[in-house]
């Protein structure tokens, strides 16, 4: 008995069937010319409905992975006979490990502090973890079709080849005339690469820019995995103080050859730079003679209509580059970003994304384009402002209520708060013990360049939870401090 | 006159009219409450059928983009009034550069030989640039309805977060059951990371192992981003020298810390290692300590049923690095490689790649798992196999006729044929007037590290020109020579 149906699997019994049978063919366990089970016998043996195999089994004939043959029924076609049969695995090849491999290794990169989430987080009942969208608003049947209008055999001419260099003329159109010009940015498609993602843009311009000993500010507290990037290059951090007006402008900015900021959505505060500080950043980045990286995260989540405009817009000098993400308002596992800088520096940054990948998958790039082109992105942005707009009202309320004072509102929206617990708070104790209550929350340790500084902080998404979980979990939060 | 539709334009006019009308709506062209022009209007204006302009506005009505009133036919949505108009262009804001740039760039990036295609190649007609796939023989259908499958509301749960560390388990298993054994490779799932290409595999892999100085044997002729990727990571390159058994093993080999190689079809001379070399440098690799990375490019396409398997087979020491492309045999706008290592230095590239790009797009991974799964990969690879082993037999009888003794055909397959023109060819000179004659070819100097070597050189691929071609294509290029 080959084949065996598991109901307590996602995967369609259709599928199970089909892909079980092409193992079997692919391992040689089944061969050129050999007679298949009659689809009664096995459906009768696999306890399927008849039609499902037959299904199958019409459709590899299809794939000319069967036969029919009159009267007779299915054989194996002779793509089994043609099919190089794994040689045998060699004796003493499975991999042993003589090589000391701690020696080759640059010790910085294990060192690194990253965010950690418990894998299991949807298991929990309150789950504010940040930077996981809620699947169910995503428009699949829209994402579908757009997929379906980019894997046409004409559109596939574009895409197929490898592009080397070059983006999706279509996708950079998008970028330039829809995405950009809400954030106040006019640029020329010279001025534009595709990433993939928002940190892979930030990783190319650490590795074109950054030298070991430069001098960077990067905000504390702030993103980790911009840090660690900026660290493994080599460079010499500098804090930045970060305070209710956004990033302080001091003698740390002045010092500091590349900033690294998040000016409309301070990561992870949340609060926006306010006017004069975006003033004196930019004429301090000017008299320094320095650049600036502005990470414009999340600039689709605003539900206040108050929105700021990306620093880059009144760049005068062409020092600020601008890092946008698109995965964070399509789905992250899509992996796409995109930077915008002087023409000379994104030329710099693609010779390198050549050497590194290439370029973002074809076939994405096109599936996105083509998805904000027919306005399917427009409408997603609108449920989602309205679907974390509403949590976003319902979370202020509830830590007003439960937790007064310990939080500033976003300014700007985003999807999430930052708390400053009581003086003495380890917040990592707290979120062990908040686990226990059903409450996954983020300490705010990982994001201070001195871990002990950030005890008493902790972050609070609500990007995954629902909306009528969000009182109860900050009750239960509320009663733990 | 808002909208206009551009017949020549290859995409539909459906689509033309909805981008138009969503762009317009974007750009606070057309307001909320704005009444449409009447389909038949529209229709009339723009010289399309009535039905086409009813199904865009359906459709608009569909996604709230439009609303029909009875009788008063279509009006704009209040989205438009929801949409964040972009804010005015900031007078002086279009990116001058006051930056001097050279001096914050390493000279080295900008210095690189890369491989160059005439872009417009598809325009000539005896195009034998290589690397380029036959877009027409991939089974888009198949691949559309893996596509659809991943995109399952179930499905997606599985990727639409961001996976951050880890690989889409489904594709892992796909690797490791029916790509993997074809090449006597038995490796356990924490022994396989996914990579965005092989070259970026490459990339990984330099910039975890190798340091300022280190010594690196690279084959020579070989795979100009390799030696490129090399280079930029600081190393000092060691030419390995290529013969008609493969890489020759000398105290070149011996001197070398890290090695890299083509050995089952060498980049570009497409000779295989004898079993005898295969011996001696998995030997000297070991004596010396060293690290062995394979670059397994184009393992399925083997014409001639003596596929030898990967040298990674027979690694008793956990010393070979084995690189796997998918979107060699996919497309390669997909970017989809792999990395097969002793779990230690997969830990170790995982880390990097976190930090470099999180991980490869997890719509794309899972789409592959399952075009591997039911079979579609496996019968892709049968009618490559055929068309390319057909022009292959027709490359070789052509080059024996036309260009007698300048080549050995390949042993492995592979597709493209490497000429050793007369002494004292210039083949750069050669292949500016063969495109004269309709002919793409690719001169040898990029592949070797003394350019001036590599002149008498040239490579014709075979993956993109049409069977019927290749005859007068060779004598055409005869005549040149």
């Amino acid at each position: 008995m080959l084949f065996t149906i598991d109901r307590s699997q996602q995967k369609p019994v259709q599928n199970q069937l089909r892909e079980q049978i092409i193992a079997a063919l692919m391992k040689g366990q089944l061969v050129a010319g050999e007679k298949m089970p009659s689809s009664r016998k096995l459906a009768k043996d696999l306890k399927i409905s008849r039609t499902t195999v037959m299904i199958v089994y019409d459709k590899l004939v299809e794939g000319n992975f069967l036969v029919a043959a009159p009267r007779s029924g299915y054989r194996v076609s002779d793509i089994a006979a043609k099919t190089d049969k794994p040689p045998p695995m060699n004796p003493g090849a499975e991999m042993p490990n003589t090589v000391k491999w701690e020696k080759w290794f640059d010790s910085r990169l294990g060192a690194q502090r990253n965010i950690v989430k418990p894998l299991n987080w949807q298991d929990y009942p309150y789950p504010f973890v940040y930077g996981q969208p809620d699947a169910s608003l995503f428009p699949l049947p829209a994402w579908r079709e757009c997929s379906r209008q980019a894997m046409s055999r004409l559109a596939m001419r574009d895409w197929a080849n490898d592009a080397v260099m070059a983006d999706d003329p279509e996708l950079v159109t998008e970028i330039r005339s829809k995405l950009l010009p809400k954030r106040g940015i006019y640029a020329d498609r010279s001025e534009i690469l595709i990433t993939l993602g928002a940190q892979n843009a930030l990783y190319l311009i650490a590795a074109v820019l950054m030298r070991e000993g430069m001098t960077v500010g990067i905000e504390d507290p702030g993103y980790p995995d911009a840090r660690n990037i900026f660290d493994r290059r080599g460079a010499f951090l500098i804090p930045l103080g970060v305070d209710e007006d956004g990033v302080v402008i001091d003698e740390n900015v002045a010092r500091s050859e590349i900033l690294y900021v998040t000016p409309s959505h301070q990561y992870p505060t949340t609060v926006t730079l306010s006017p004069e500080r975006r003033k004196a950043l930019l004429t301090s980045v000017a008299e320094n003679n320095a650049l600036l990286i502005e990470d414009d995260f999340e600039s689709d989540t605003n539900y206040r209509g108050d929105a700021v405009p990306a620093l880059k817009s009144e760049d005068r000098d062409g020092r600020v580059i601008y890092v946008g993400s698109l995965s964070k308002s399509m789905f992250p596992g899509l992996r796409l970003g995109f930077i915008v800088a002087p023409e000379r520096l994104i030329k710099e940054l693609r010779t390198l994304r050549r050497l590194m990948l290439r370029h973002a998958p074809s076939n994405n790039q096109r599936t996105t384009a083509l998805f904000i082109a027919q306005g399917y992105h427009l409408s997603y942005i609108h449920k989602l402002h309205q679907a974390y707009g509403e949590r976003w009202h319902r979370m202020a309320a509830a830590l007003n209520t439960h937790l007064p004072g310990m939080t500033t509102a976003p300014r700007f929206g985003g999807t999430s708060f930052w708390i400053k617990g009581p003086g003495g708070l380890d917040s990592e104790a707290l979120a062990a013990r908040a686990l226990d209550q059903g409450v996954v929350l983020e300490p705010g340790a990982v994001h201070f360049m001195e871990p002990a500084e950030g005890a008493r902080y902790f972050r609070l998404g609500f990007s995954s939870i629902a909306l009528d979980r969000i009182e109860e979990g900050i009750k239960r939060l509320a009663a733990l401090l």
